[in-house]
């Protein structure tokens, strides 16, 4: 018999995986979703090789179960199903924080591993319809295996990982993961909403650049699932923050008081940080 | 004889505009530039039909003069050579920032027009080695013409925008460009920096999103260009940072106080926000 590979959650990363997934390591693609569009899209486009709306009976046959939930409906189906998995069973996730969803898997039975994991890809959109194959190339895909993680199991994510296209695979703890998302993540969504807010929004049709576009594409957001992510991640978010606003201040600071030697030396200092740091990447745009 | 389109800095943006111009209208386009290095790599690459290093010759037989120099270079440039246009001459430019270029083309004798351009375009890079034709496809170009500017003038300005491929011409005055401007161009390069500065930035590299990239691609930034066009807008960019960090505080202190309703409430109204925005423009990443 064919082994199972159960997406728990088929909405733009789920979706995405169930179409990146298809034909991973001799593994039958499972989808299990609630909502009965979703679960007729993706029977109608092949998302998934099979799809269901009984994530016990699901769970209870599965050898690998990949939650895509948002993040407190993972908490949820963990509480739940707890008992559901079958004896080595790898339980795992793509949930933006860590720590939280890791704490949690404590629940489960010592027979059933659980490897924290978030693919660094998504867009702007939501649900199934938007979901595409390639959504993982070129990503980040970070890792948050347990001390007690079996070799075979960590094996099988990095092979995933390499299988959907992502760039790399970094492991980490969860404090460490959630820091960083803080910052590289959370906050990038925190400053889009918050440049939305000015009431110049609408009157600046016709001039805005590809600046522009860059900082505040992400603030058309998902807001159940923001609002969890920053919830859960209250502290890191809140110091991140902290640190932005007064980096922000000492610049206002600088143009206000129109001392151009201060600003050219502070913009020298800030450029050179960016041209260090030259991400890696797709270019955005030229 | 042949009309002449002359171009003064033969950097990015007037290296661009010399390759997208090729073929424009009959004009021979003249580029100006003062580095030898720019004159000989625009001369094997063909940026401009001529290329010289002879300003005033130059301007002595031009019939349009687009200067593409740093805010101030463009300033003392007019003072320079204000005296050495020839009647019915065209003069414009390509400056982010359009009062101080306004008020200081009024030192222009009455038979030489003057028409404030700026396309907007650009990457994070400079030098004309980084120049291509294609730089101003579906931008905007704002133009702020004089109450007196001829129509021909005008005219040709919108020829010229269509010709390099700009989504659309937008006509304002100095000082609504420079308050947008201010808005959607300058605070999105303090923004960047601002991130760039945070003691994470080299930690992070392998937990960068595309949200992370769209914010800081500009950080990067030509730090004589842009503290020019700072300090030259700096009550408008000032008045911008301080409603920024006025939202930005706002959403700080609903992340700390864990209220749930009122992030959840923030979020939606902002999304909703930049969804009925809706900007046009290329998709940046998917």
């Amino acid at each position: 018999m064919k082994k199972k590979f159960v997406i728990v959650g088929l909405g733009l990363i789920g979706g995405s995986m169930a179409m990146a997934l298809k034909g991973f390591e001799g593994f039958t693609i499972v989808g299990v979703d609630l909502s009965q569009p979703t679960l007729r899209f993706a029977r109608e486009h092949g998302v998934g090789d099979e799809v269901t709306e009984d994530a016990a009976l699901a769970v209870k046959g599965a050898d690998v179960v990949m939650l895509c939930l948002h993040p407190q409906g993972i908490l949820d189906f963990l509480e739940t199903y707890k008992n559901a998995f079958k004896p080595g069973c790898l339980v795992t996730d793509v949930c933006g924080i860590k720590s939280a969803v890791m704490e949690k898997a404590g629940c489960l039975p010592p027979s059933v591993d659980f490897i924290g994991c978030h693919p660094m890809a998504g867009t702007e959109f939501s649900g199934v319809e938007h979901a595409f194959a390639e959504m993982f190339q070129g990503s980040h895909l970070i890792l948050t295996p347990r001390a007690e993680s079996t070799p075979e199991h960590v094996s099988l994510m990095e092979q995933l990982a390499e299988y959907i296209g992502c760039r790399d695979v970094v492991k980490t703890t969860p404090a460490q993961h959630d820091a960083i998302l803080a910052y590289t993540s959370q906050m990038m969504h925190i400053i889009a909403v918050s440049v939305c807010d000015d009431e110049n929004l609408f009157t600046c049709k016709g001039y805005e650049g590809s600046s522009f576009r860059g900082c505040t594409r992400v603030a058309a957001l998902d807001v159940g699932l923001w609002t969890q992510l920053f919830s859960l991640n209250a502290p890191a978010l809140t110091a991140c923050l902290d640190t932005l606003l007064e980096n922000l201040k000492t610049y206002r600071d600088a143009v206000a008081a129109g001392d151009r030697e201060l600003l050219s030396s502070k913009l020298a200092f800030s450029a050179a940080r960016k041209r260090e740091m030259d991400l890696p990447g797709p270019d955005l745009l030229t």
